[in-house]
């Protein structure tokens, strides 16, 4: 068992969180704080044993759960990020035979990006090791906080996603 | 009120998860989602409303709540990025006058860092707008939801700093 008393960061996001900051502005501070804890783990993971890169890894594990391929826009959404970036990461991953880029069917103007079978291998010994490592790092929560979290995020997403949709008052802070 | 039936997304991170993943592995791909989802608008209303970038915003907001200044290892702590990205960061503030960089009383080798009169102003201007922007994004969870989802995301940063402190069991995804 873990030394639940041992605590190994001497700072985060929530270090400077004052007694006038409002809940929801703690809830940000925290959620920020565990999602670069993880990403930080995973990263480092990924470089030391497979000497692989996180947007590289995310990038095939899309590719992975998509049978016909996706195109760059898709991708850049998924990844929630620029078209440029996804531009430049597949151009490398192609040099590398990790996945290739053909015309879509429906559109030969388009691009389909699929795995290769060296991707796919390169992927699929990579992904078992991710699960153990997030399942490592959620062992201290049991079956029910996960639930329970599950759903308050997926609440969470939801508002933000109502949020985006009504951009116009979110911009002026109205109710 | 925002019409909850309305997505803006047309994909993300959770996208591709598929009926045979985890949910620790679940949890993490919404907790990335959402972590982006925030991120994402609080840099854009940044950049729109102020012509200032997130990186010097959370260094100002780091400076604002520490009244005597912090080093450089703090703030690259703090911010969970590299003492490198800091030390560009810091050069650029301290070239346009919104943070000061001193010798340390107690040792003159370090230098504290701390807001300047005109830093102190940009901040001030631009948190309660950021208050505004978050607690916009957050309007669709109420109280009960909000404490609960504090407490668990509480839970999860315990058992991300005890699986960090166990770090070779972490590793080899042992119990």
């Amino acid at each position: 068992m873990p030394d639940v008393s041992r605590s190994v960061q001497s700072g985060d996001y929530e270090t400077a969180v004052s007694a006038g900051d409002h809940l929801d502005v703690r809830i940000w501070l925290r959620l920020l704080t565990c999602t670069n804890m993880i990403e930080g783990r995973v990263r480092r993971n990924l470089r030391e044993d497979f000497e692989f890169t996180l947007p590289r890894f995310d990038l095939l594990a899309q590719l992975d759960r998509a049978e016909t391929g996706l195109t760059m826009g898709e991708l850049s959404r998924r990844l929630m990020v620029s078209n440029g970036n996804v531009t430049g990461l597949i151009d490398r991953l192609v040099g590398e035979g990790l996945v290739a880029r053909k015309p879509a069917p429906a559109d030969r103007r388009a691009h389909l990006v699929t795995l290769t079978a060296a991707g796919r291998k390169s992927f699929d010994a990579m992904w078992p090791q991710h699960q153990r490592w997030i399942n490592a790092m959620l062992d201290g929560l049991d079956r029910t906080e996960m639930e329970a979290l599950f759903a308050l995020l997926g609440r969470l997403k939801q508002s933000l996603a109502d949020a985006e949709g009504d951009g116009a008052s979110t911009r002026r802070g109205e109710k």
